[in-house]
């Protein structure tokens, strides 16, 4: 038990060292931190991890994170409608969108089949997806999960959803990561890669 | 540039990040982490961090953190006045009470005379340590500073002050630290360490 000699800081150490990663000596780093700078600093970190909270919605459509009913992405007239990518959570709508490479919608189930952790079909936001494909004129759903078992438990699901649907249903390729040498690599990648192999000409443009 | 597809929670990862130790990676991490909970977790975390910052109060007497004008340990009256034990800063107060083996007072320089760093005595709790030995009834001061050159620098300077005041200055003891293998002491330490011997019968009862 560590005296902490003031309730208040023992209080914001608690609620600092719940947060996944930080520990009892880190969160008292960081309060003694915030005690050394200007209260405005305070402030502004507690009111808008409070906001955050408190007004954030998510997309009535897409699931994603926004700050209105509809999400900017959604709501944007730039981006290609007959195409929605499935992902597991909103860091993947991130991680697509800093590619630059993508200019459709997104779909975002808010996790994976995972029978292990409890998670079935029914916990995700599958039949929203469905209801989209049915009513919007979205002509490709490109899913974009993780390479596991869960991942493609998900993908297999829905593909078996979708199938007498008409709307194609493709995957991001597997392959080779750029950068990598091939003697590293698994052979059920690399055996994928040579049956997926694209012309040549393909690659250039990337 | 990351399109975190909210303000709010841009705003959020922007705060967190800002705190030490902490990068854009792990603030997205947290935010999400909080989004996932109950609101009233991330409430707790942002109300306790805000009144944390200003409510604190610095003991009057000791520097000490408080949650009133006077301190704990300066208010209690089961703690020995005649003792001081100066130090750095309130961690070091925290790591000596987790020892148990003090039950005198406290005082905070709130920092170490370092010319590198720009700090000089004048920065430091150093005039209101000595009013308060002017002033009260205190027998012994404990100087318990690093042992670095900013430490030492410090520590001559308040003997230097203090000498001529009624009053013992006493240093914590240098020496091997327990659990420590010989061999791989420094020179300095040993050195001292053979020069500041004790009597074996003292070490029985620690």
């Amino acid at each position: 038990m560590i005296n902490y000699a003031s309730r208040l800081l023992e209080s914001a150490v608690n609620e600092l060292s719940r947060l996944p990663g930080i520990g009892k000596k880190t969160a008292l780093r960081l309060a003694l931190h915030l005690l050394k700078k200007d209260p405005t600093v305070a402030e502004a970190l507690g009111n808008s991890i409070i906001q955050l909270r408190n007004e954030i919605m998510f997309c009535k459509v897409c699931h994603n994170l926004s700050d209105a009913e509809i999400c900017e992405i959604c709501s944007s007239p730039k981006r290609n409608e007959k195409l929605v990518c499935v992902v597991e959570d909103i860091r993947d709508v991130m991680a697509i969108e800093n590619t630059g490479q993508y200019n459709g919608l997104y779909h975002i189930l808010g996790g994976i089949i995972s029978p292990m952790d409890g998670i079935g079909p029914a916990d995700l936001n599958i039949e929203s997806l469905i209801r989209r494909i049915d009513h919007e004129s979205i002509s490709e759903v490109i899913m974009a999960l993780s390479t596991t078992i869960e991942g493609d438990t998900t993908n297999f699901y829905i593909y078996k959803r979708l199938k007498d649907r008409p709307v194609k249903i493709t995957t991001i390729a597997r392959g080779i990561s750029v950068g990598d040498e091939l003697e590293y690599a698994d052979e059920i990648t690399l055996g994928r890669s040579i049956l997926n192999r694209l012309p040549y000409e393909n690659t250039l443009d990337a």
